[in-house]
């Protein structure tokens, strides 16, 4: 037999051709981006499968888990983003996006149960729909770096209920805590939806068995999604966090920010709430947005 | 605004920091070794992330190109695989495990189109089973690295007709040219199958998109696919090539090794073939597959 020394040598040389090989088959994409990304993705998966000598049966467990993950995804769960999320993949998308002005706010996740199509509600209007959980009325503003309002800004707003279930995740879907409105003349805004709860992500899918397998919780704090755009604007994607969650120093899918970290104030019932009767507590939250120019 | 040399460090220190609050995050697995791939696999596609500073846009079309990806797959088509031959993934992996013997056959993509149901057939006899191609005769040994039979070995053998299509690829799936048999006592082994032709992977999903997107052939050249295995003896995967394929230094999952290219010898009607009539010209090929000890 060869000297083991030398055998691996040529292993290594090998590997590294083939590496090259499959790089060299990506030149003749037509964008440069393209070429670039598809050379790094494969430089990356080629050293991962190197650096800890992937066995034959890991391979196909690995198959075997992107089936899994692609069977039960479908237009009301996407365990992808599950996934992207929970490896902190999305989280780090979001890093390298985030733009360098530190008087925008920041960014976190999409999440997994965004939906395109939301009812318009006015401001000042209920998004909850009837889902369970405390009233909670939320207002602010949204504006620019320099502090100009953004007029008319389009919000879209997600979020779960006292339950931690989304409208999505229960049967015979009826929306509820979930739709969008427009900023007035001053950027300002405001509505009422639930007060958040900190909720499990999904765990009965591959998702769930991987963090099983790591000893890991499925926990994110309690948090309200929001998306806001505007013409000229870069969109941005990020949640309201309450503040004393217990959760907020372990997030499943590492989307906690300080600064979109905001206390959620406690009404008792004989406060009057604005615009609307509420049997029982409430709670307020107010938060100013600021959105960086579309070239940043 | 801040110097944009040190936004740049605070990123990048924000980043990997956000690399070892994932990593740390699966700390608790149980098993060593799961926490070593989660570990290597988070680190290689957070360093894919901020290595091409990937957009929201491209995180969103990775997302939707996965879910297409596990939408086509099912029990018949398996585009995970198809991806991780393209990527030359598998390709990687077959060269992390194969063994370091020089003498023992080399081992090539396992592929999308294997079933673990095929019929058995008696040594000599036709698992062509009506696919449509020239009969072709396949004859050889199943042996150790020292030379001696492997008994009785498993020898499972699957390809694609003369129009390049698998069974599992035509409608109403009638089971062709695919089948077991067993090595004799002197690890010899004979059987009819179709002489294999060149053939293009299925393109018609976001494997497909892919190859279009980098400008890159999906064609395949000419193999018979062959899995062998024996008790003590770990499983080979492999292909013969056929010699002068004007695809063999273009595999479009970057299969081909020298070791396993091989004549395909063309014999004129006239000359009697062995064990069974054939209506016009056939052909033949022979082979002696080498296996490793388990332990290797």
């Amino acid at each position: 037999m060869s000297d083991p020394d030398s055998t691996q040598a040529t292993d290594s040389l090998r590997e590294r051709a083939l590496t090259e090989e499959v790089i060299g088959s990506f030149a003749g994409a037509s964008s440069p981006r393209n070429r670039a990304v598809l050379a790094s993705l494969v430089r990356h998966l080629h050293a991962f499968i190197r650096e800890v000598r992937l066995s034959d049966e890991e391979w196909r467990a690995g198959i075997d888990f992107l089936t899994r993950t692609g069977r039960i995804t479908d237009e009301r769960r996407q365990e992808f983003v599950l996934l992207s999320d929970v490896l902190g993949a999305s989280m780090m998308t979001v890093a390298v996006n985030q733009p360098e002005d530190p008087r925008v706010t920041e960014s976190t996740v999409f999440g997994p149960f965004f939906l395109a199509e939301s009812p318009q509600i006015e401001l000042g209007g209920d998004l909850g729909l009837g889902a369970p959980g405390q009233p909670c009325f939320v207002e602010g503003t949204v504006r620019g770096p320099e502090g100009n309002a953004v007029r008319g800004a389009l919000i879209e707003v997600w979020g779960a209920d006292e339950e931690g279930l989304y409208d999505v995740q229960r049967k015979g879907m009826h929306t509820a805590n979930r739709g969008h409105l427009f900023a007035d003349e001053r950027g300002a805004f405001c509505f009422w939806s639930i007060r958040p709860t900190a909720y499990p992500i999904p765990t009965d899918g591959p998702v769930g068995e991987l963090l099983r397998t790591a000893n890991r919780g499925p926990m994110r704090p309690a948090h309200l999604h929001f998306m806001i755009s505007a013409p000229g604007r870069r969109t941005l994607v990020t949640h309201l966090f309450a503040a004393g969650d217990r959760y907020l120093a372990k997030d499943a899918v590492f989307g906690v920010k300080d600064s979109l970290v905001v206390v959620f104030n406690e009404h008792p019932e004989r406060e009057a709430p604005p615009g609307r009767q509420v049997d029982g507590p409430w709670s307020s939250v107010s938060y100013d947005f600021v959105l960086a120019p579309n070239s940043s």
